[in-house]
């Protein structure tokens, strides 16, 4: 019982955080939203592309999140936009702390749209809200399509799903229609993109969308 | 300072159960390996080819751990070996009570491999030993090649790296050498195979390998 009970204050201490950084963010007029996925689905080759489509057009910052070492943090920083590095050493998902330590270090009265990349997981960060205006969840189709059914927490919890590597379907044992079927099982209101960061399929349609999401915001 | 002491029970706790799982294992002369990866890495795709590969030549047991659904046990009861299904409702990992539980289901006099299909994902289960003999990571070519980099736990903690899906290699950017480098960089260790499902391409090394092995114990 000791051990449910701490779990749950850390998460109601976390929840307490994330509204504190929700209330800052949208003082500041900022949309932000939370990439989560399983370890190579795409994320950071998705946050490349949607830089380069959106640059120029918006302002842009990333907090980038990992296990360990700063390899992501080193490709967004070739785009030229504030990009703050948080390293978990061993945690598998980043919290309302951390993301309240490494916004404060933003100029957030420059930013329009802040990108949070979390940990390669698709367990743990369902459960911890960061402050941001939605979660994303990117899927690759390598990954097959009974993702959803078997991860339900995260695709219950995000407002999008990407369906990226399009480009790998012919050479895969993924049903397009089946993983959206299966993704639109658990979360009806999921808005869905598919996208491939070799072909740039879809790019252009998810990056465009989330540039009007912020500017209505 | 009392939620780590509270995790450091937890792990005590958990290694106290695992040795006696191992002791149990290893008296009824059972070789016993732990499958670790990404969501979608292929784990359950390599399962089906090495139980196709040893059909006849060795008994063999599994034990599946989901967060949700028995889709993967599902898949595996077409093989007709024993098979248990363990639905953590949210747990990022299986724990050694878990498996305690379930081997205690399945016939252990007649088994000589046990196949324990954890969670997908790779920063939890690293953490928790099970009672197995060895840890195997498998990591798909579709992931990139610097995953063993940025979770060194699973790679440090395991005794075979997997590479699944060289079929598509052709397809996305994954340097074979380089992955290989990166995952002895973190555990000079490790025994690699280079596998694909589709073609086949070193299923035969690989459970030929298991083979050996769990004769040898």
């Amino acid at each position: 019982m000791d051990i449910i009970t701490i779990e749950r204050k850390v998460l109601e201490k976390n929840d307490a955080v994330a509204q504190q950084n929700r209330a800052l963010l949208s003082r500041h007029g900022i949309f932000a939203f939370n990439l989560v996925s399983s370890p190579g689905s795409g994320k950071t080759s998705i946050l490349e592309k949607t830089l380069e489509h959106l640059k120029g057009k918006t302002e842009i910052a990333v907090v980038e999140g990992d296990v360990q070492t700063d390899l992501d943090a080193r490709r967004i920083a070739a785009y030229d936009v504030p990009v703050i590095q948080i390293v978990t050493r061993g945690g598998c998902h980043l919290d309302a702390q951390l993301i309240h330590d490494a916004i404060g270090n933003l100029p957030l009265d420059r930013i329009k749209i802040l990108i949070i990349e979390n940990v390669g997981n698709l367990v743990c960060p369902a459960n911890y809200d960061l402050g941001e205006t939605m979660k994303v969840v990117v899927v690759s189709t390598t990954e097959g399509d009974d993702k959803p059914l078997k991860y339900p927490g995260m695709f219950r919890n995000a407002s999008v799903l990407i369906i990226n590597k399009t480009d790998l379907v012919p050479y895969v044992n993924c049903n397009l229609e089946q993983l959206r079927q299966n993704a639109l099982q658990i979360n009806p209101q999921l808005k869905i993109f598919e996208t491939s960061c070799t072909t740039k399929q879809g790019i252009a349609e998810w990056a465009g969308w989330l540039l009007s999401r912020a500017q209505n915001k």
